[in-house]
């Protein structure tokens, strides 16, 4: 166990990574083809990559909601063990894999497959719902001194509270990109929103 | 509310995700293949891709200058709350976007369409100085402690002053993309000058 | 000699590397092209490219593991001088190298030549566990103050002694890997778990 | 000006821009495609693209040793001003920029017209020496206080005699990259040995 001072490499290697993977999500958007364009113009070549747009938008917002959140939880905990390198090390996996499926979503949205792209996309959501429990869990449990569970137990039971809604919210997104796709993914940026609007202690409006 | 040496993270943060656009925009470069090379000669494939070098130093300088006058507010404020992280990452999403745009005016700039390329990058950029304005006027009006209020007042005025003039010179570029491209990138880049020289509350020449 | 509170930008730096490497082995899958999926469908084209994820996840976990490591390290160190910049820049030489045999893995696994993929492949795990060899090696003769060789020794000692282990293990997984593909994959992937298992002083478990 | 403890932000910033422009560089590399692989072997296709591993290797080395100096720049410095930005802000621009002439060179190296990419190639490493110039230049007059003058003088001095030779043997590389190509990035290779070497005021040996 160490004193939470030390937390500063896992901090910003983690926020590293977090700000590479939402940066990098623009890279997926490609340029219209000169082809395409030649066919139905720049405005409509640009118009009609709009799954692009949106897949970019649902990753971010998630992404950055997923950032806040990860900032909150390390500033109450307030000493270190082995196990939080490695939960937190499960959550930036699948942070970093997220182009892919962001990706992948953009691509086929349109297409009569779409249904694998979104459920596809939902899952990797759900797990990194799943992660971020067993890190908050580990951290509530292991991580918060006495004293500090004192001072912080409000913030600390407020943010117990707001993540149980997380897993079985992600499931229902997952669960619903079995049945419509548009549906799953609208459920996924309003869960961003959720998040963001819930995402602080004092239950301060957006 | 939260006292600001905890701001330390949404400036780690965004210092990676302005490092990371700016440094992305040289990905967009492609150099040239071999067919064209066989052509014309690589001298002259690489004099032939100027578009790319304009949009390259017009995206740079324009984010170099906007993580500029990001610090200096992150310098004057000394509180923080739960809405700076959104409205930061309002500004960072048009940030990290960034690239897009600037490969699509490379693209397009020498094609009958470049006027589409143009209206969609200055419209990125009036989008950045719209959340730029919307993030300042949140922290001076209500992360600026009584304290800091009295010590920093000159330097808020002054920056209050000089982005009032922000959104409506962006507008004007995004105004004349519609008319002349050339003129519309040449505002741009003399704006990303402008705030570089401005950028500073004791208004040293840059 | 310098003293310790001065290595904040050598692990910042670092700390960048290992991020922005972790993070582009993504940008390696590539989304399966239409084609593909009008053969296979999508969900098997997804299928298809599991050498890529396979690759990603031992990449992406061995990745992790130097990082914890090279962070334990800094932890006890307590002077730098400038061969640690250099020690430690090799190391990050091999470590931003990772994507392109992860690359080249994840595309030639399930083709005629995948030896010479792995061969590659483990070469670069080899390089890494002997350029972090020489870098611990110098740490540990030159960078430990004596007061903090009293306070860590144990410490150190018990760096020194799983990290012994760390070149032979990669040289098995390199000779492996000239007999059996997969079996010298498999090693890399329980070698990452190896050292996270051992990968701190007070042996805790995982 | 202000007080040095404000530089954190500028140079974390620095930090994640070398750190991308130095990973970004394995992008680069192209793993052979099957076409080639089917002629020739997947063996010989990877010796093939040796231009791509010197290019690498050449660039990486520069990228680090800039770095290693600038934050033996920034150890030295003791306030900062609005200037100090944007000569920082240039040497990044070349900076950020190295992967797109790193690429073309790898890539042009066995050809006809090897030439003009080592004249682009060696004439970015000329514009950031004279770039890195202009930043001391700027910081040793301007940013050393008195105090720190007094105290810091002898490695002021050190730098300074050592960078006078960078701008003029950078020169020489470009200059030689009119005339024998492999002799010009050679000479990029032992400068960034060169400024390793001595790049410490205590003339320590590598």
């Amino acid at each position: 166990m160490y004193e939470v001072n030390e937390t500063v490499r896992i901090e910003s290697f983690s926020d590293a990574v977090f700000a590479i993977a939402i940066t990098l999500l623009v890279i997926e958007i490609k340029v219209p083809g000169h082809e395409q364009v030649a066919k139905t113009g720049l405005l409509y070549s640009l118009i009609d990559i709009w799954p692009s747009y949106l897949a970019f938008v649902t990753s971010f917002a998630t992404v950055l909601v997923i950032w806040v959140h990860h900032q909150r939880i390390f500033a109450i905990l307030n000493k270190y063990d082995h196990k939080l390198f490695y939960y937190n090390g499960l959550l930036l996996f699948f942070v970093t894999f997220i182009p892919f499926p962001t990706a992948l979503l953009a691509e086929y949205l349109l297409y009569r497959e779409s249904k694998v792209a979104a459920i596809f996309y939902t899952g990797i959501f759900l797990a990194i719902s799943l992660s971020f429990d067993l890190l908050w869990r580990h951290v509530s449990k292991q991580l918060l001194s006495k004293n500090a569970i004192m001072l912080k137990k409000d913030e600390a039971l407020e943010i117990t509270k707001q993540y149980k809604f997380g897993p079985p919210l992600y499931l229902l997104a997952f669960g619903m990109s079995f049945v419509s796709e548009p549906l799953s993914i609208t459920i996924c940026l309003l869960l961003a929103l959720f998040f963001a609007l819930r995402g602080w202690p004092f239950k301060e409006p957006l």
